[in-house]
C-alpha cells in the first residue's frame, strides 16, 4: 500500500472528529512499521493531546505490548512519557499526519521538538499549517515529506482557516433520501447524539423564527448532557413567544434579531432550519451536514433552493448517512 | 488492526464490482504478511480469475519484486502458476476472502484446493457460500475462520442469491441532493459509464412507458461501448411510437408489456425510471442505486413513495455519491 492509503486512513479517523476539535483544526495521524498500521488516531478535543501523540502512544503500547498508566488525553504527561522512551524504539517506525506537526508551545508542548526527539524513519504530512507563526514544524524534522493527498488534508482544515477571521458556518439538515424534512424525527438517536456534541462545541445555535413558532424546540444537549448553547434567533418580527421551553434553560443567551452581523467575529455558528433559513443565509453558508435518513417519504415538506456543493466526506451514524459538503461559489 | 479491519478493505473493494461479475457473486480478497497488506483484490469479470487468485498473484509480485508475464484474468493460467510457487512461499501470509473459496471446478479451476496446496498460514472467510452444493471450500483448509464482518458478507452477496431463483431488481435513480430527478443530466461522466455498464450485464432494462414517451430514450451502452440490453417498456397501453432511436439499435428485442411475470425468471433486471415506475414495481424492487448528485435544485420534479430502506453501501463515483440500499419489508 501507498502513503495515499495510509493517510486517507488518518483522514478517515479526523473526519469523526471534525468540528469537536473547535478552535482547534482536526487532525488525525497514523503510524506504520515496514507497512504494518500500528496506530490510528485523532486529536478529540481541544486542549488534549495532539492525533500525533495519541498515534504513538498507541504505537508504543502495540510494539512493547504494554499500556501506558497515565490520562493519555492529558498532553503534557503524555509528551513527558514519549520523551523517556529510548531514542531508537521508533527509527523504523513512520509516521503520517494530515497536518503539519505544531511547532510552537500552546496549550499543549510541541509535536514537532516531539517528532524531532523521538526520530522516526519517516515523517508523511498531508499539509503544511497554513496559520503564519504555527508553521515550520517540519524544518526540525529529517526524511520528511509533505503534500499526501494535500487538497483532501486542505478541506478538512477549512473550517479552522475560516474561524481564524470571521464565523464558520455551518448548516445542519436531516432529511429523507428523497429530500423531506417534514414527518416527525428523522435521525437515529446516533445522529441525534452527534448534532447535540456540535451544539455543546458551538459559540452560537442560529435558527430561523419560523421553525421557532412552529417547532417550538428546546434546542439544548440532552442527548449528551452539556451544556445548551447560546441561540440567535433569526426574525424580523420580535413576536416570539417566551414562554416556550427554549427561553427556560439557565446559564443561555437567547437573542432575538435580524441582524447577521456577527457572523463576522472569529467562531462557530451552527444553523438548524428549514427552506426559510436556507434561502435567508444562502450567501453565508460555508458547509451543509446532512444527516440523510434511509427511507423514501410520500411527506410533501422539502426544500427548494439553487446551490451547487461538492461532497467532502461521508461516513455512516448507526443507519443513518452523514454526508459533509462545501457550497461552491463563494 | 484486527480481522475486521482487513475484510473491510476486501468489502470495500468487491462494492467496486458490485453486479459486474453477474451472474457470479461479489468477492474481495486481501492478503497480509504480519499484518502489512500486500494485495487488496476484488472478483471482476464471471469466468475470469477469482478474489483469492488475484489477491495472490499481486502478493506474490510485491514479494518477489516480479511481474507476472501472463493475462492474470486468465484462471486456469493463473491457477497453473500459483500451483508452481514453492509450498513455503505464502506461509507466513494471511489471507481474507469475504466469501468461502470455492470447492468446486466451473469455469475456473477450485480455489480452495489452491488455498490447500499454497498452505497460508490463515485463512479467514467472512461468510460461508450458501449455494448447495458450492460449500464445503473451508473443509480442505486448515487454520481457516470464518463469520468476520458476516452480515455485510452476506449482503454483498445478496443479489446473487436472488438471481438464483427469481429476478434480481435494481431499481437505479439520479437525483440531487434535496432529491429532485428533473432538469437534464444529473450525473457525472464517471455515474454514467456505471449506469452504461450494468446495461452491459444485465438481462432486461425494464423502462416505464411515461420514460419513454417523454424522454425518447436510446438505453444503449454508448459510454462503455459494449451492446446495447433488451428493452422491456412497462406500459398498459401499446402506443408506444417505434420510430425512436430505441428501436433502431441493431440485435437487441424491445417488448411493450403490461405483465411482468417475467421477473419470477432467475435473471438480472435493471430498472430505469421515475416516480411512476417506482410506484409500480414497489413491491419487486429489491435493491436501489442512486446517483447523488453534488446540488441542490429549486426544479419541482421529484418522486413520492413511501419506503423504507436500508443503506448497504456507499462511494464517490467521481463528484457523485453512490449510494447502495436494499428496500425494507420483503
Amino acid at each position: 500500500m501507498n502513503d495515499e492509503f495510509y493517510m486517507q486512513l488518518a483522514l478517515d479517523k479526523a473526519w469523526e472528529y471534525q468540528l469537536l476539535t473547535y478552535p482547534n483544526p482536526a487532525v488525525g495521524a497514523v503510524v506504520t512499521l515496514n507497512g504494518t498500521i500500528l496506530a490510528v488516531e485523532a486529536h478529540k478535543k481541544a486542549g488534549t493531546s495532539h492525533a500525533e501523540v495519541l498515534a504513538l502512544l498507541k504505537a508504543y503500547e502495540t510494539l512493547s505490548k504494554s499500556t501506558v498508566d497515565f490520562d493519555r488525553m492529558d498532553a503534557q504527561k503524555a509528551h513527558n512519557f514519549l520523551h523517556t522512551i529510548p531514542k531508537d524504539f521508533f527509527s523504523e517506525c513512520s509516521i503520517y499526519v494530515t497536518l503539519e506537526p505544531c511547532s510552537h508551545e500552546g496549550r499543549t508542548p510541541s509535536c514537532a521538538t516531539l517528532l524531532e526527539t523521538l526520530d522516526l524513519k519517516k515523517v508523511i504530512i498531508g499539509t503544511k499549517d497554513p496559520i503564519e507563526g504555527h508553521g515550520g514544524g517540519m524544518e526540525y524534522l529529517k526524511h520528511c515529506t509533505s503534500g499526501i493527498l494535500e487538497e483532501a488534508c486542505q478541506a478538512l482544515i477549512e473550517p479552522f482557516m475560516i474561524w481564524q477571521k470571521r464565523a464558520f458556518v455551518l448548516f445542519k439538515l436531516a432529511q429523507t433520501t428523497n429530500g423531506r424534512i417534514g414527518g416527525g424525527y428523522l435521525s437515529s438517536k446516533s445522529s441525534l447524539r452527534h448534532v447535540h456534541q456540535f451544539r455543546e462545541k458551538c459559540d452560537t445555535l442560529l435558527i430561523g423564527g419560523n421553525t421557532v413558532r412552529t417547532d417550538r424546540p428546546t434546542l439544548d444537549c440532552r442527548f449528551t448532557g452539556g451544556a445548551a448553547p447560546d441561540v440567535m434567533i433569526y426574525s424580523k418580527k420580535d413576536d416570539i413567544d417566551r414562554q416556550m421551553p427554549l427561553f427556560t434553560i439557565k446559564n443561555r443567551t437567547v437573542t432575538v434579531t435580524d441582524n447577521l452581523n456577527f457572523l463576522e467575529k472569529p467562531s462557530f455558528v451552527l444553523v438548524e432550519g428549514g427552506e426559510g433559513m436556507l434561502n435567508a443565509l444562502k450567501e453565508k453558508i460555508d458547509w451543509m451536514l446532512i444527516y440523510q435518513t434511509p427511507k423514501l417519504s410520500t411527506n410533501q415538506l422539502s426544500y427548494n433552493i439553487d446551490m451547487n456543493l461538492a461532497f467532502l466526506h461521508q461516513d455512516k451514524k448507526d443507519v443513518d448517512l452523514l454526508l459533509w459538503s462545501r457550497r461552491i461559489g463563494h
